[in-house]
């Protein structure tokens, strides 16, 4: 085997590494093997275990061997299409709704099939242009302000697609709300807007809310609901049910959008088969859902609402520019005030930024470049995961849920996290 | 949302259908709701049960949740380097091993990754081609034949690189054995001398040894033993340990191939993230193997060994041209015998052959065109799986190993596959 093989690569990959978020994990493990300790908010894993009933369901289903349809599972189709239906009011049919290994596979699998342009506003999640790249796909950028609170608004969409000149050209304006890096999120009157201008250029909406459970007051509401005719409604079991290591995401289409469904079930079929049976079964149990689970996403929130709240208080008393977010756990924060002082310590973009703050104080976060932001802009995504989720759980459930969450009760469990955020207080300051 | 954008496909995927082994299973069915009773030879999926021990092993990590590492968990990248320096006598480490949501998957990934040309010998597994397709890669047919049992020959492979004279031509060969669709096997000798060619023309060999361990006497051979520094061993789950619906497979690397591993990592990180972490974590003790592992294998082997000349002989005896198979669960019959006869009926490509074949006698095989053969060939694939392996087993396992099974007590559980091979015959005699 002789070294010019080496060349032979597709032009596309060469380059890509392995993605910021995971690489950051990577990394941190490797510092903390060498005894330093980490305060790790790299990483947008969720910090809850998944919920005990839906472990028992997949227990009880860890004979099934058997590759199940390239769709999914119909009795999964059929309990995420109730999902959407209860949950967001859109008329979502079994026939609709495609599962894949991870809603990531699923966004690869749409962007090798359709065949258009992507809209991303930025900052936006990590993975959506490396995927982009890889098929060789265009990718077109809508930088959004911290003044709006990071997201993207009609009038931009729509001065957008008026100065593009060609009413024909077929796109994909992906959303993701509430969001990553941000945790902010849209109201009805801000999505009609969107929806309206999609739908009077022919734009089809891919809806990235995976998140969509992690609204903190339980009131998330999908652009599905003022454009059904051309969203697609991308979730899974990765945040709000705590298992992002299972991998299953769903897609759940317009009923119009057959010609797109079935040749990504074509390729379905020729890459990765079907999800894995067990974890489908186990899948069924957390999408249909119920008392046990709604008390899981009630205890989740009001934990995260209120790491939410203390950390943007300690970021923002700081002087950092950052928004206390609606759902999610993230924080984006945006150095800017600090230009000046940073620069005089040798840090004038964002790798720089997160670099020196992990050297120097052990805190991993991620830059805003990874996320589509103008790399010398100093911002930064910040995860607040680091803590043990099952205690903060258990801990939770002992306060009625209609209640205030016990300060007293969660600080112990939750101070990796408000530490990691004095840290960087600190550090900036 | 116009039709306008219907024209909006990917021009390598417009025209894919459901890879036809999954689409003949939809189909039979179909037909089975109809109430019709139907004879499932057409996809290729073990009939067994996955072993115990690994069953309870995936019960007992239904809670594990974490992203894993995207080359895999650390522990079964240790089991499937030891699974192949043990079984194939190869140096494998676990960093040269990258574990997948199917072996399909990771070929996909191999073939997006590594820009060359795709060289098939025919007939072959049904995905390899439109997995080429779909990335836009060239597929370059080498056509097998009958009288050598359907297996590519050193001097085959030799002519058709010279006939290429493109010393540097980056070429990818994919072979599998025990073969998907015909049972056959390369015996040292021949696997050398392919290796021999292999490596005078610096083409990498993608071994696809998904059935190694169903070799009926246990005596699997690598290519990789005499190629080690230019084949990657696919393997997995599916076939020897009855797991097709639990969706893992593996590739080994020779060390020097990180130039690839790692741009397939990366895609991977963009693609499926990871494989399902409790799936993971049962694989090790799959890998890892120990008697109860052993066991199991022997016993499956055993049992489909019996079935493998049962049923050639029923085919053979009516005048098919067909070879007993030396591992997995497959024959490949070839019925030009039959030429005249069953032109005169209208037959005169393997699609009508089946198609007849369904209505006819309800018998669901798979024609040689799907695996790549000429369209007007009469062959086709017999997957001899339809029987409860978990009756077979239990049978099968109160005989000592190193004694012949009692017919007497299998026949009546495995009695639907040798009806159906009853049926073939008696239908083309």
């Amino acid at each position: 085997m002789n070294n010019n093989r080496i060349i032979s690569l597709n032009l596309n990959i060469r380059g890509i590494g392995k993605s910021p978020t995971l690489a950051i994990n990577e990394l941190s493990k490797q510092i903390e093997n060498e005894g330093k300790t980490i305060y790790r908010l790299g990483l947008g894993q969720s910090p809850f275990p998944v919920p005990a009933r839906v472990v028992e369901t997949l227990k009880n289903n860890a004979h099934q061997k058997d590759y199940l349809n390239v769709n999914g599972l119909e009795e999964l189709r059929k309990a995420v299409a109730k999902f959407h239906r209860e949950k967001d009011h859109v008329n979502i049919k079994p026939e609709n709704v495609l599962i894949g290994p991870g809603s990531k596979e699923l966004m690869f699998l749409l962007q090798l099939v359709y065949y258009g342009d992507i809209i991303l506003p930025t900052p936006c999640w990590v993975s959506y242009a490396p995927q982009a790249r890889i098929i060789g796909r265009n990718i077109k950028l809508i930088n959004t302000t911290y003044n709006n609170r990071w997201k993207i608004t009609a009038a931009q969409l729509e001065e957008f697609l008026l100065r593009e000149n060609d009413k024909h050209k077929p796109r994909l304006l992906i959303l993701n709300y509430p969001a990553n890096p941000d945790g902010c999120t849209f109201n009805s009157t801000e999505l009609e807007a969107i929806a309206g201008v999609a739908k009077k250029f022919g734009v089809i909406v891919l809806s990235d809310e995976i998140y969509g459970q992690l609204h903190y007051k339980g009131k998330h509401i999908s652009i599905a609901r003022f454009y059904p005719e051309g969203t697609i409604i991308s979730s899974g079991l990765s945040k709000w049910c705590g298992a992002g290591g299972w991998r299953l995401g769903t897609f759940a289409f317009p009923a119009q959008f057959k010609w797109l469904l079935d040749p990504m079930a074509a390729v379905a079929s020729e890459t990765y088969t079907s999800v894995s049976a067990p974890i489908q079964y186990a899948a069924v149990s957390a999408f249909t859902g119920g008392i046990s689970i709604e008390r899981y996403l009630w205890q989740t929130r009001r934990i995260l609402a209120f790491l939410a709240k203390e950390s943007t208080k300690i970021l923002s008393d700081a002087g950092i520019n950052v928004y206390e977010p609606d759902g999610a756990f993230y924080l984006f924060a945006d150095f800017s005030p600090f230009t000046d002082k940073l620069k005089s310590r040798g840090i004038e973009n964002s790798k720089k930024l997160c670099e020196k703050l992990l050297e120097e104080t052990g805190v991993a976060i991620l830059p805003g470049e990874a996320f589509l932001r103008q790399a010398n802009e100093l911002t930064a995504r910040l995860a607040f995961v680091n803590f043990n989720g099952a205690d903060a759980l258990a801990a939770s459930e002992t306060v009625p849920i209609d209640q205030p969450v016990d300060k007293s009760l969660l600080l112990p469990i939750v101070e990796p996290v408000l530490k990691a955020m004095k840290k960087i207080a600190d550090w900036v300051s």
